[in-house]
């Protein structure tokens, strides 16, 4: 792993590392900030999944968690949201190949060389996270925003166990169900099982389970309607008896300027059941 | 003025706009953020001067004053740091020409056509801010940050009927006496008079007084030594019985991550003086 940068923020130290990733064959950048701690301390990890188009640079830069992450002494890993590089297949759009890896392990060709983001966000980085930075792996929590939330929810309902608490922001609920998820019929072909076990709501109504969701949604998102349709994680969460409070915000639209004004709570919402 | 964009943000509107400037002769963008209030209220307003190699949209993008200025309620406007555009001198170097205007209206050729930053920033851009936004300009504050530190101290001790409340992060102090300052002598040529009043320490050493200042260093800014020199700004202000509160940072460096650190503690010093 090599430190891109490290700069001291917010009492702590907000890091940007790359490494060689084996999951995707590419070199992988990543974010941490590890709030102010004692020595030896192993302090609650957030993970953020980040949406179409972005990096790990996006939410670092305009996310507005640092504060918040120090006063609660929670870890917050921000991971890219695909490979990159001139030898990774891309399409000349924004909302498939690269910077949209809609954190899934690709089975389609010529994807599934290098769009392995599932095995990346949920295996390996983890477990360099865990080697290298002073985390408590029995205190994980995960949020993400649009396709990131899509890739929070449906990483945290498959792996309940592992992390405590979830929560999205504007998050692509039922991907199999609107316009964007079209990527995962590229991604993953024919396989319906594949697709439903990434679709958040497809995941509850089949089984899948966590105490509680919080998914904050901004009321004047351009892409409410079409592509992100929180009503139909409200139906599954009441069907299945999940706990999602669903805070409609009026006024908000679907950029960083939404994400931040929220940021705030939804750190303190998961520093509170990380304990 | 056309508005370029408009998003609702920590409960109130970030805005980022265009007008044609009369005092550069180009378009110029600048941003504001307008915290909630009532119909007919009109708040303090705190200005933002950005430093070399920055646009309106780096403080705007990283500056975490959103919370802050929602919080105290005080409105928050921060200009471009030089003219723009295909018909503007520039040179191929970060520390002068475009985006590094300095804050001064230029008499030398080729410059004096176009920066004129000294006049947009205290004449044009208050007049139209004043016009179009919510703002109390009886209430108004300052800060900047390296370049735009000294901007705000300059223009904070020129005009300090004007200004109620000066703070800066990590200013250059004394230009006239350290290596970025010869950009002066392109702008400025050799009126040594018109230097003096475009450096903080030359300006309080002639007799410019303000009640107070608040200014946070870096101690691991790479450009303390050589180009920042708050050492110079102390002995200035204890000679003139200015009340410098000057915060050496342990720790940070040049950066937003050292800025966006130390806004929420500037908004709020400035919100008490500002009523």
């Amino acid at each position: 792993m090599e430190t891109v940068s490290t700069a001291k923020s917010h009492g702590g130290v907000q890091g940007v590392y790359r490494h060689a990733s084996a999951a995707t064959g590419t070199d992988m950048t990543f974010s941490v900030f590890v709030p102010e701690h004692a020595a030896g301390e192993r302090l609650p990890v957030l993970w953020y999944l980040s949406g179409l188009t972005c990096t790990h640079a996006n939410v670092t830069d305009k996310g507005e968690f640092r504060a918040a992450c120090a006063e609660h002494r929670v870890i917050f890993v921000a991971p890219d949201t695909s490979p990159r590089g001139d030898g990774v297949p891309d399409e000349d759009r924004w909302d498939f190949a690269q910077s949209a890896g809609f954190y899934v392990d690709a089975t389609e060709a010529p994807w599934s060389a290098n769009y392995r983001m599932w095995s990346y966000v949920t295996e390996e980085l983890p477990a360099l996270v865990a080697s290298a930075f002073p985390v408590d792996m029995a205190r994980q929590g995960i949020t993400g925003h649009s396709m990131g939330g899509h890739g929070a929810l449906t990483v945290g309902l498959t792996h309940p166990d592992r992390f405590r608490s979830v929560s999205a922001f504007a998050p692509i609920v039922a991907p199999t169900q609107v316009p964007w998820g079209r990527a995962l019929d590229r991604y993953l072909g024919d396989d319906v099982a594949a697709k439903r076990r990434h679709d958040a709501v497809a995941l509850i109504e089949d089984g899948a389970r966590v105490r509680e969701l919080l998914v904050d949604q901004g009321e004047a998102d351009n892409f409410l309607v079409e592509q992100l349709r929180p009503e139909l994680l409200a139906r599954a969460c009441a069907d299945a008896g999940i706990a999602l409070e669903l805070r409609m915000q009026q006024g908000y639209d679907h950029s960083y300027l939404f994400v931040s004004t929220f940021m705030a709570d939804h750190v303190a919402w998961h520093a509170a059941r990380l304990g």
